[in-house]
C-alpha cells in the first residue's frame, strides 16, 4: 500500500482533549495509519488469548473497546466503524514457581511485555485498507517501521473475507 | 481442611436478587465453599494470561473483579475482602488457519471452553482456608466433586504467603 502521511496531521487535528500526546506525533502514532494507543485500553474487556511460537515466542491477551465487543457478543461482523482492538503480547516464560508447586514442566506465563498492536475500524479513512488502521507500541511509543506496519495489513487481509481482518474470536 | 456445610446455607440466604441462581443449589454454588459464578464475570478486566501444559493442555485468561483489579494495579496484597478472581479455561488448539497464513507451525488458540474457576476472598467466611473460597463450573454448572475443590486450596496454598494464595500477578 502507499503511504498517507496526511492522515497523521488528520488524526493530531481531531484528538480529544484527553488524549495522551506527550512525545512526538511520531512517537505516538504509528506510520502510515496514524494510530495511537486509545486511551484506558489495558481496561477493556477480554476477547480470547493465544500462544505464538516461533520468532515471536509470546503469549498473549486481546482485548476490545464496547464497540467492538458488542459486535464480537453478537456475532455481527463486519466491524462497525469505533471498533478498535488490542494485541497485548509479553514474552512466553516457564514458571519454575508453579512448575515445582504442579511437580511437573507444564506451567507457561506472561512475562515482560513485548508489544502492543492496535487496529482501528475506520472504514473512509482506512478504505485503501479494508476499513482497518494498524499500530505498533513498544514501551508506549509507536514502532516507526513503515515495513512493519504495512505488514499488519499483509498479513491480516489474507483471512477469509468473513473474518473481517480480525484474527481473534470470541471466546465465551 | 474440613468441608463447611453451613456455608452454603449462609451464601444462599445472604446472595443478593440479582444473583442468577437457576436449577439446584447443588448446580450453583460450589461444595465446601459454597462458590457462586459471580454475575457478569465475563465482562471483568484482563490480570494475564497462561498456558497449563500436561493433564490441562489449556490456554487461560485471567480476570478480576473491580475490588481485585484495585489491589493487583496498586500492588497491594493481600487482597481486600471482596475480591474475586475468575480463570477461564479453554482448549489448547493449534490453529491451522493462522499456520497457513504465518506459512509455519506456530500458531496456538483458545478452543471449546474447559472450565472457569473462581476464587473468592472473604477473610471471616474462609478463615480455615486463608480467607478464600473456591469454585469450578463446566457449562455454568459447579463442578460436585469435594475431592477437586479441596484440592485447589491445598494447591493454592503452597504459594509463599505474599502472593496470598494468587498464582496470577497483574501483565501491564
Amino acid at each position: 500500500m502507499t503511504r498517507h502521511p496526511i492522515v497523521t496531521a488528520l488524526m493530531l487535528t481531531s484528538l480529544p482533549a484527553s488524549f495522551p500526546l506527550s512525545g512526538t506525533a511520531q512517537e505516538s502514532t504509528s506510520p502510515v495509519f496514524g494510530v495511537a494507543l486509545p486511551p484506558g485500553y489495558r481496561d477493556w474487556q477480554f476477547i480470547s488469548v493465544a500462544h505464538e511460537a516461533g520468532n515471536n515466542n509470546d503469549i498473549r491477551g486481546i482485548l476490545g473497546n464496547d464497540i467492538a465487543m458488542k459486535a464480537l457478543k453478537e456475532g455481527k461482523l463486519p466491524f462497525p466503524d469505533g471498533s478498535i482492538i488490542v494485541r497485548l503480547a509479553y514474552e512466553y516464560v516457564a514458571s519454575d514457581r508453579n512448575n515445582a508447586i504442579f511437580g511437573r514442566e507444564q506451567s507457561f506465563v506472561a512475562g515482560a511485555p513485548t508489544n502492543v498492536q492496535v487496529e482501528v475500524k475506520d472504514s473512509k479513512r482506512y478504505a485503501s485498507t479494508g476499513g482497518w488502521g494498524y499500530g505498533q507500541f513498544e514501551n508506549g511509543k509507536a514502532n516507526p517501521s513503515a515495513k512493519i506496519i504495512n505488514s499488519c495489513f499483509a498479513c491480516h487481509a489474507k483471512l477469509p473475507a468473513a473474518a473481517d481482518q480480525v484474527f481473534t474470536t470470541y471466546s465465551k
